[in-house]
Formats: structure tokens, sequence, C-alpha cells
């Protein structure tokens, strides 16, 4: 199986993880309306650790909640783990084989706070460290580079979310992203006439802000991963803060701007960008930013959703990068499936 | 006023800093000890984020704290602040005028929750936001890219650490460290020289781990600003976990790695990153590095202090391949001192 029809699953994984994690995302929800956390820390790595920033937006902005970043060395190698009482721990990692999110989960047991897995193997070492387990059930992952599981570990905290939140239409929502899934599966072709056009770019920056940042994180690890493009991600805040001096003629920006809070901004930044002389390519649902530059169209969704819908055309970019520039994506250089990182 | 003479007073104004900043340092920790708070969210931009980072690890390992980044635009754009009762909330700005910095305070405030600004600028409005202000006290910067300011920022952290913490020795070692960091400086003829041998590099990756993550964080922060190089920072146990997919013959990797917990990994990660051909240059203490490549060899210092010891080399270094590259480090282009993001 390779990666492209893994991540070609995902609205199917979604559909179906609405469904059948709805007892786990329940039990959550009675946790955290028993013993009310004001903070929820996330531990993962990688690709996972993406999920955890769309929790730093979705929950802070959805459900009133601090999220912090676990920094699992504090667990795995300098064993002086924060006071984790008054705290909901999340470990996030499709193997549940990753020791340091492992340690943090047993790190936090021990010291009586409410854990929680989010896996894609219910019978991992993770998995038996918490008290409440997320099967993300996305089906057997064969494919170095996560694309499904990235999907489902988003779903699983948008499902989170919206059984924490008093917003009652949040699961209507979730139900018909699916179809707007499907949707953007089928701009394909220009996608991949798009990444044959970079064929040879060295580097490129990824922007996004707001609920997007994880999304532009995610684009730029599979670019990293798959195609050797030296892919920076920015919160675009963050990039005009400094790194837009790195823009001049013809470099490349991707971004992703999607309607909401943080879309006029983004639109602002990416004038800025094309100003000095920037080539870019942006995920939006809007169409003015086909008048910058190359742009791919999305759907609209609800903007807490949204990172769900553009990360699929990001992952399908980075596939037919590889592709274009002679790589085979389903065995990247280097990379192994599970980091046993201390 | 240039760069350069700004970052060789940064053991003056640490040394300046642990007398001045004590009533204010004071002032926090009784806050702590009497509201005992178990989260501190920490509200940054650019440089100073990294100084946020640092935080992350040192009141985590030292002072058993959660720490959170403040995600801004929840307050900024989203208007969405989670709830902050419960936690202490610092505001991080050289300059004391991002936005987006500022709105975080307020609205803690208003919840009521206690806060803190660390700035530059005790006239500033966010120093207005805030319950207690600590004054970097660092005299004015004027060169564009942020120097002493960020190693007062980081020795801000410290002294508010070793407040917090029973650790009897924490603040003698803090007033020994103006001469370590003087003789830092001492090494900048090296320095210079593996600069220069590196002024065509068009990429790199900058790697730690622990501690000095930081470090990383900010020496690639500076290499873009500076030097047009695209500088790439990793955690090691993240960059292994896929980006190591970069690292092919001469591939330029830059890192840190002092002596603490996270050394043994360290040295496992760049042996690695050495057998694939990359081009290594490490600032350490430990001499073991000079087999694997280019070495700058660094006092060595406690493990929690030691990131403002190896900024030093990396701000120099950064300086200097901006000169070799025909680049003006005092005019970095399209640059400006203060960014005001919303």
């Amino acid at each position: 199986m390779s990666m492209r029809s893994e991540l070609a699953e995902s609205p199917t994984v979604v559909a179906r993880l609405v469904t059948a994690a709805e007892p786990a995302i329940r039990a959550v929800a009675d946790i955290v309306a028993d013993r009310r956390p004001g903070t929820v820390v996330i531990a993962a790595r990688g690709t996972s650790d993406h999920a955890a920033i769309y929790a730093q937006y979705v929950f802070g902005a959805r459900n009133g909640l601090i999220v912090a970043p676990a920094t699992p060395s504090l667990s795995s190698i300098y064993d002086s783990p924060p006071r984790f009482d008054g705290a909901l721990v999340i470990g996030i990692s499709q193997s549940g084989r990753s020791p340091d999110v492992v340690s943090v989960l047993a790190d936090a047991r021990a010291q009586g706070a409410p854990t929680v897995a989010i896996t894609n193997d219910p019978r991992s070492e993770l998995a038996s460290s918490a008290d409440v387990v997320i099967d993300l059930a996305a089906g057997p992952e064969r494919a170095v580079a996560a694309t499904k599981t990235y999907v489902a570990e988003v779903a699983s905290i948008a499902l989170l979310s919206a059984a924490m939140s008093d917003a009652g239409d949040a699961m209507t929502e979730l139900r018909s992203l699916p179809s707007a899934m499907n949707e953007t599966l089928a701009a394909e072709p220009e996608i991949e006439r798009l990444a044959w056009a970079r064929s040879t770019m060295p580097a490129c920056a990824v922007l996004a802000r707001g609920f997007q940042y994880a999304t532009a994180r995610e684009w730029a690890l599979k670019l990293k991963e798959l195609t050797g493009v030296i892919a920076d991600p920015y919160s675009g805040a963050d990039f005009q803060h400094g790194p837009i001096a790195l823009v001049d003629e013809a470099f490349p920006v991707l971004a992703v701007a999607t309607t909401g809070a943080a879309l006029d901004g983004m639109a602002e930044l990416l004038a800025n960008v094309r100003e000095r002389g920037g080539r870019l390519l942006t995920l939006s649902d809007d169409p003015r930013f086909g008048e910058l530059g190359d742009a791919v169209r999305l759907p609209t969704v609800p903007e807490w959703l949204a990172p769900l819908v553009a990360i699929l055309p990001a992952q399908l970019f980075a596939f037919h990068l590889a592709h274009a520039r002679g790589l085979d994506p389903d065995s990247p250089t280097g990379l192994t499936k599970v980091t046993l990182t201390r």
C-alpha cells in the first residue's frame, strides 16, 4: 500500500472515527467535566506534534483551555517532570511506541493526573499507559510518511473539542467534513501540475496563521521527509518579524489561508511577499489569492475544521513533488517509521 | 552602535541584571508562593519566543511548572483567550510594543491572573499592562538584530527560576556567569574563520536538545535575519524523526551540545550526521566533537545556564557570516526593529 492510496482513505477514516471513537471521546469529556483541568499537556513528536499544535488553537479558542506542549525530554532525559496535578495529559503517537511520549504519560499517571492516549495501536505501550484510549482505527499505515493517521489525530482533537463544548452544531459540522475532503481530493491533477512546476526548488517557506498553522508545519515536514526540499514553516506573524528578509525574486512561498479571523492578515502578508517577488502557491477557499500567484481552491468549511481539508492538497503536493524530483515517496531516504527517541 | 559592540555588552548586562532586577524577581517569587500557579503562560514573538522556550525547560525541570506558549492570536485575532485563572502570565518583548503580546497580558489581567512583563522599556505599553515589570536595563539596542536583550531575557528567566527554587547555589552560579561569558567572547577570531569557511552555504540545519534547544532556535533565526541562509532549527529528537533525510555529503549542520543529560544523545545524533557525510560545526565544552568536524570550545558552566554562554558564539558566527557573504549585519534587508503584528 502506498502513501498515495493511504492518504486517499482519509475521508473514510474520519467518517468512521466520528462514530467509532464516540465512547472514548465521551469518557474524556466526562473526566474534564469532573476534574475541570485548566491546562491540557500534550506529548507528541514529529507529525503528531502538529496535531498537538492544532489542539493549542482549538482547545484554546473553543474550550477556554490552556494547552502546553510536554517537552518530553523533561521526563525522558532529565527525569524532572513538572507537577501534572490540575492538568489533563494527552499522548499522541501513531505507533504508540515513542518512548518519550510513553514516559510523559507514565509520569502523569503516577502523579494521579488523568491521561489519554491517541494512537493507531490500541495494544501499544502508550495505550496501556493511559486511562482512556482513542483508537484512530485508521487501518495499517505502511507508508513511512504518515498521512491518514495525521488526519485522524487532528479529527480526534476536533471530536474532543466538540464533546467538551456547548456549541451544538459542532458534531453536525464534523459529520459533513468527509464530503468536503473528497471534493478536495478531486483537485489532484492541478496539484500534480503545480508540484512539477516547482520540481527544482531547493528551499521554500510555508506560511499560515491560527488554526492552519498546524497545516503549515505538517506540510513543511512532509516536504522535508519526502522531497529533500528545505521547507521552513512559519506562523505569518513570526515570518513578518524577520524571516521575510529571505524573500527575493522567485523565492518559493507556500501558504494556507482559509476563511476566518486569520484570513485578512494572511492576505496582507502574502501581498507583501508578492511585492518582494516571491513565487506563491496558496491553498485557499478565497478566490483573491489567484491574483497573487498559483492557488488551489478549497471548499469552504467552518474555520476550526479547515485544517482537515487543507492538509490533503498539501500531502498530495509533497507526494507529486517527490516524483517530480525523481524520488520514491514510498521509500524516502534515511527514514524509519518509528523513531525510538528517548 | 553596531550589533557587534552590543553583543559584547552581554556579560555586563547580565552582571547588572542579577543585582538590579532583584526586587522585581522577588515580587514574582512572592506571587508564586502565594497563588501557587501550576502553569506559566508565556506570550512572546520572534527572538523573545526563544527565551520562552528556555523557560519551558528551566521552569519545568527546576521548578516543576508546566509552561504553555500563549498562542497570542487567540487574544489578538480570535478574541477567544483561554481561562487564565490558575496561571502566571508572562509577556516578553524587548520593545514592549508587540500588540499581540500586550493583548495577552491585558486579557490575563482582566481575568485576574497575575501578570509579569519582561522588557527593555519599563515605560512601554507591555510594562503598564503587568503587575510586575522586570526591566532588562540592557541599554539602547539600536541594531535591528536583538543580541544583548535576548541574553538579558534568558537571564531574567534564569533569575526567576532561581528565586522560585530551593537550590541554594543557583544565585552563586548565576553570579559567576559573566566571567564565563567573557571567556567565550575571546574565541571570536576562530569563530570568524569558521564563518568565512562557510560563506557559500545556501542552507543548514541547527540542532540541540534540552536546555540548549532555545539556543538552536535563536541561532537559526539570527542566520535567517542576517545572512539569508535558510537555517532550520530542530530538537535532536525531532531531527532523528525525519529531517535527517536531508543530510547528505557536505550538508552543513550546526549544533550546540554541552555537558548535561542531553549530551550523550546529541553525540550519538551528530555521529550519525557525520556518517552521512554532513559537515559539522559544534559549540561544546566537550572535546569529543572536535573529532566529528569543526568545534568551538566553550567553558563548562552548570547545564541550566549553558544557553547564556553558547548563544554568544552563535551570534558572533551569524555576524561574521553576514560579512563573509557581503552583507551588512547592521542593515539587514527587509527587517524592522518592531513588528506591529496583531
